[in-house]
C-alpha cells in the first residue's frame, strides 16, 4: 500500500454530515437572484455548476449540500467539488413540476445559492432507476417490468477507447440489460495493463493520495454510465473488490468512507445503478463484515434516490436477511436452495457469478454455451435472475504467455460464446411470459412452482390465484409426452428450443390434465399463456 | 393377499437350522459306497440328486444337509426339494482336489448318501465368484479384477422366450457385465403381463401357497443365471421388491424366511449370483427395517460361498455401515457425496439407479443418453460404480394405451439407446486403467482425487503410494490447456472423447508439472499412465 498522510486522512473523518450546515442559512443569500436552468426530463439528470474555492484540498475543506424541493417536499443531497474551482449539484427529480434548490456550504461563494427548473415527462427510452418489486421481482419507477440478463465486464472502463466502444456495442448486440463493473481498476490473471485514469491523484512514485480524487476518473466512468443508459443497460456498480495491486482494496475506514461520499454525491443522480457494495467481500483480508455493513449505512444515508443495493460475495455468504440488501447478488450454482433462500430472504435473487462460458484452464472460466444457457433456464425457473460472463482465449494465442488478449468478463470487448443469442432469446420469452399487461399489475415475475414434477414456474394474474402463463423445462430429461396439470382455463401451449431458438405453437387449447406429446429432446421447454392474454 | 394356510407356516417355522441333524450319522449309512461323480471344474456347479419322500409336503417335512470335506476343511450346506420325489445337493468347490460329502436327513432314504467327486481346473471363462477387494473395488475369486458396468432388466425371466433370447444378445453385445433382476414378477406401468411361472404352487382361484415352492419357476431361473455366466454377467438378484399384485410382497415372515432358505439352498452355487435383498425396501409396506436385517443374517447364514449382499432404497437409505452389507447400493446421482460415504462405509458403492436413459414423462425415466453417460463418468471418477437402465417409448405407439411396449428397465429385450455403446467404451477404458498388471495386485481399482481442481480419479501402484494411472474428467467445462500436476515419472497422455470414443495419445512423455493443449471441448477426458505399463 503506498504510504498515505494520516492528517489528511483524520480531516476527511471530520467531514460534517448531511444538513448539518443550517447556520449558512439561504435567508442570508436571498438577495442573489434563484438561477433558471432549462428543463430536466422525469428521471433525466439535473446538473448545476458552482464556482468556488480551489486552494487547500476543496475535497476535504469544503463542504456544499442543497436542499431541493417541489411543494411541501424536500429532498437533501450532497454536492462534490469536480476539480479547478467548480463544484457541482446533481439530482434525478422523479416527479414532473417545477423544482427548486437552494445551496448551504461553508464557503461563502457557495452558501445560499438558488436555482429552478421544470421537470418535464420523461424522455421514451427512460423509465427511471429499477426497484424491487412483487418481493422476488424488479421493475422500473414507471411501472415497466424489468427482468435483469445482464453480463460481467469487471474492469471494462478502464480499457482502451476502442475496447470501450466494442464493450457498448457488444451489450447492445447481445441485448444485455445489466452489467457488473467496478469502479477501481483491477489487477488479476490476464488483466496486469495499468488504467487510463486513476481515482486519486498521484504522485511520480506512484503514491495515491487517497484525500483528493481525480475527477477525470469518475467523470469517465459517469460518461460510460450513461452510454449504457442509453442503450437501456444497468449499471451493477462494484464498489470495492479485492483484485488490487495500487491499495485500493486497503485504503484507511476514513478514506473508504470519503470515497463512498464523493462516488454517492457524484453518481447517484444516475438513473441506472446499482450498488454493489464488493466483488468477492469476504476475500478483501483487510476488511470485515462490519465494514461492509457500514458501507451500506454509508449508501443508504447518502444515496436520496435508493436505488439497489446489494454485495457478491466467494465463499462466505454475505447475511442477505439484513435489511438494508435490496437483493441477493450470489456466486453458486445450486438452483436447487432457491426456493429456502427466496422464502427465508423475501428478495430478489440474482446469481451473479454462475462461472463464465469460455475455455479458460481455471474452473470457473470454461463452461460450455449449452452449460451457461442451462444456468440461465434453471435460474429463472427458480423465480431468479442469472448473470452472464464470458472468458474466451483464443486457441491460437492461448499458449502464448505474452500475448494480452481482450476477455469480456474482466476487460469487455467483443463477444464470441454461444450462449448470449440464447440468453437474449430467453430474455424476451421472458418479457413475453411473464410481465402482464398494464403497467400496474401486481404480480408481475414468474414463480417457481417448487411442488411441481418437472420443473416451471408462472406468472398469475392480478389476483394472484389464476397462473396467466406457465414456463416448462425440462433440463435433461426428453420425455416423448407428459400430462400437463393445468388450471381449468384455456391455455395455448408452445415447445420451445432454447437451444435452437424456435417456438412452435401446437394446434388448439388446453385446460385441466393435458397430456400432450413432447419431442423426446433434452432441454426442451414448453409455454402455456392463458387464452385471454394478448400475445405479444 | 391370496389366504394362507397359517398352519402349514407355523411348520415352516420349525424348519431346522444347519448342522443339527447330527443324530443321522454317517457311521449308520456306511455299508452303502460312495457316488462316484465326474469332475467339476473349479467354481463349477456340482449337483448330486437323490430319490427320496413325495407325500405330504416335502419342502416342510423333509430336511436335508451334507458335509462337503477336502482334507481338513469342511463346508455345511442344504440340500432343497426340487419335486417329483428329487432331492439334490448343490456346491461350488473353490479348491482343486478330491471332495467328499454325506449326507443328513430325517427321511432314511436321504440320509447317509455320499460321494465324493474331484474338482478340476477352472474353465477359463469362469473366474469364481465376485467379492470386495481394495476396500472399495471388486475382483474374481481367481484375482481378476472385476469392474461393475451393469444393467437393469428387472422381470425379464418373466417374459416370453423370445424376449429372454433378445436380453441375452442384447447383454453380450453392449458388453454389461451385471444385471439387476428379481426373482419374484414385477407389476407396474408398463408390466401387466402375467409370468410364464409363478413362485410357489397356485390353485384354480390364483391363491400362491407360500409352503410349497414351484421347483419350475427356480429352475428356469437358475438356467438364466447360468445362460448370464455364460456371457460373463453377473446376476444381482433382487430377492424382494414392492410392485406385486399376487401377495409375494407382504408375507408372513415365516413364508418370508422358508422362501429365502429355499432360494440359497437352491441358488448359493452359482458362481455369478449377487444377493440383492430388495429393491426400494423403504416402498414395501408390509416390512420393516428390522425384516431385512433378518433376511441379511438368513443370507450370511445359509449361504455357503459368501456371495456379495446389499440392498436398495428409494427415498429412505439402509445403514450401509453395518457389517452384513457388503457393498452400498444406491438410488440417487448425488456423486459429490461419495467421498464422505466412501470414507464413512469403508465399502465400494454401486450407483445402481440414476435414472434411466428414455423417453418416459415420468422423471426417472428420461434421460438423455449423453446425460446417462455423463453419469457413469462421473461415478467412476468419483471412485465408484454405476448402473445402466433403459425406458424409451416408440415415439409411434408411445400414445397408443393399448400398446404392450418390451422396455429394457423391465422386460430386458433390444437396446435401442445411445449410452450403451459409450458405456462400454468406459468399461473397457477403466479395465485398462485400474486394473494393474499382475492378478494379485493390492491396489487395483481408480480412486477419486478429491482435493484435485478437475475431476480425476488414479490407479496407485502396489506399494500404494505412486500413481500408475490418472484418469481426468472435465465434465461440462471446456478449458483450452491445463497444468495438470503429475507425479516425478514420466507418463504418457492420451485425449479422450467420450461420446465419439475416440482416444489420441499424445506425443512424448510428461512428468510433474504439465501444461498440456486441449480441445476446448466440454465433456471430455485425460488418461495418463505411467510409461513402464504395458499399454494393452
Amino acid at each position: 500500500m503506498p504510504p498515505i498522510n494520516r492528517r489528511e486522512m483524520l480531516k476527511l473523518a471530520s467531514i460534517t454530515s448531511l444538513a448539518t450546515l443550517a447556520s449558512a442559512s439561504p435567508e442570508a443569500a436571498s438577495a442573489e437572484p434563484a438561477t433558471e436552468h432549462g428543463p430536466t426530463p422525469r428521471w433525466g439528470l439535473f446538473e448545476a455548476a458552482l464556482q468556488g474555492p480551489a486552494d487547500g484540498n476543496p475535497f476535504n475543506d469544503v463542504q456544499l449540500e442543497a436542499t431541493f424541493t417541489l411543494g411541501h417536499r424536500t429532498i437533501d443531497i450532497r454536492g462534490f467539488y469536480d476539480g479547478k474551482g467548480v463544484y457541482k449539484l446533481r439530482f434525478m427529480p422523479d416527479t414532473e413540476g417545477e423544482w427548486s434548490y437552494i445551496t448551504r456550504s461553508n464557503a461563502a461563494a457557495l452558501n445560499g445559492k438558488s436555482g429552478k427548473f421544470t421537470c418535464s415527462t420523461a424522455v421514451t427510452t427512460n423509465h427511471g432507476p429499477v426497484s424491487v418489486r412483487n418481493t422476488h421481482h424488479f421493475a422500473y419507477a414507471d411501472g415497466t417490468p424489468y427482468f435483469p440478463f445482464g453480463t460481467t465486464c469487471y474492469a471494462w472502463v478502464h480499457q482502451g477507447e476502442d475496447v470501450q466502444r466494442d464493450t457498448l456495442e457488444a451489450l447492445q448486440k447481445a441485448h444485455f440489460n445489466k452489467i457488473r463493473m467496478c469502479v477501481f481498476p483491477k489487477s488479476y490473471e490476464y488483466n496486469h495493463n495499468d488504467p487510463p485514469f486513476y481515482p486519486f491523484e498521484r504522485d511520480a512514485k506512484g503514491n495515491h493520495d487517497f484525500s483528493r480524487p481525480n475527477p477525470a476518473f469518475f467523470a469517465h466512468i459517469e460518461q460510460r454510465i450513461a452510454d449504457l443508459q442509453a442503450i437501456g443497460c444497468e449499471a451493477d456498480l462494484i464498489l470495492f473488490h479485492p483484485y488490487d495491486r495500487w491499495g485500493f482494496s486497503s485504503m484507511p475506514a476514513e478514506a473508504d468512507d470519503f470515497y463512498l461520499r464523493y462516488v454517492l454525491a457524484r453518481m447517484s443522480a444516475f438513473p441506472n445503478i446499482w450498488w454493489s457494495l464488493a466483488n468477492e467481500f469476504d476475500l478483501m483480508k483487510a476488511k470485515s463484515v462490519q465494514d461492509f455493513d457500514r458501507f451500506f449505512h454509508i449508501v443508504e444515508q447518502d444515496d436520496p434516490f435508493c436505488h439497489l443495493r446489494s454485495i457478491h460475495y466467494s465463499q462466505v455468504m454475505y447475511d442477505y436477511t439484513r435489511p438494508w440488501v435490496t437483493h441477493a447478488s450470489l456466486q453458486t450454482s445450486d438452483f436447487e436452495s432457491a426456493e429456502a433462500w427466496l422464502k427465508t430472504w423475501r428478495k430478489p435473487i440474482c446469481f451473479d457469478e454462475v462461472k463464465y462460458e469460455g475455455n479458460f484452464a481455471s474452473r470457473w472460466g470454461n463452461l460450455s454455451g449449452e452449460e451457461m444457457t442451462r444456468r440461465f433456464w434453471l435460474g429463472v425457473i427458480a423465480g431468479c435472475y442469472v448473470t452472464h460472463g464470458e472468458t474466451y482465449l483464443d486457441p491460437d494465442t492461448a499458449f502464448d504467455e505474452t500475448a494480452s488478449p481482450t476477455i469480456p468478463w474482466s476487460h469487455g470487448g467483443k463477444l464470441r460464446g454461444t450462449s448470449p443469442a440464447r440468453i437474449a432469446f430467453l430474455r424476451k420469452l421472458v418479457e413475453n411470459t411473464a410481465a402482464l399487461p398494464g403497467t400496474n399489475a401486481k404480480r408481475t415475475g414468474l414463480d417457481a412452482q417448487p411442488a411441481a414434477y418437472y420443473l416451471n414456474a408462472s406468472s398469475v394474474d392480478e389476483t394472484g390465484k389464476d397462473a396467466e402463463a406457465i414456463l416448462y423445462y425440462f433440463d435433461y430429461h426428453q420425455p416423448i409426452f407428459y400430462e400437463f396439470a393445468l388450471p381449468a382455463h384455456d391455455f395455448t401451449a408452445e415447445m420451445i428450443d432454447p437451444w435452437n431458438m424456435t417456438i412452435t405453437v401446437l394446434p388448439g387449447t388446453f385446460k385441466g390434465k393435458s397430456k400432450i406429446r413432447l419431442s423426446g429432446r433434452p432441454y426442451q421447454a414448453v409455454r402455456f399463456r392463458r387464452v385471454r392474454l394478448s400475445t405479444p
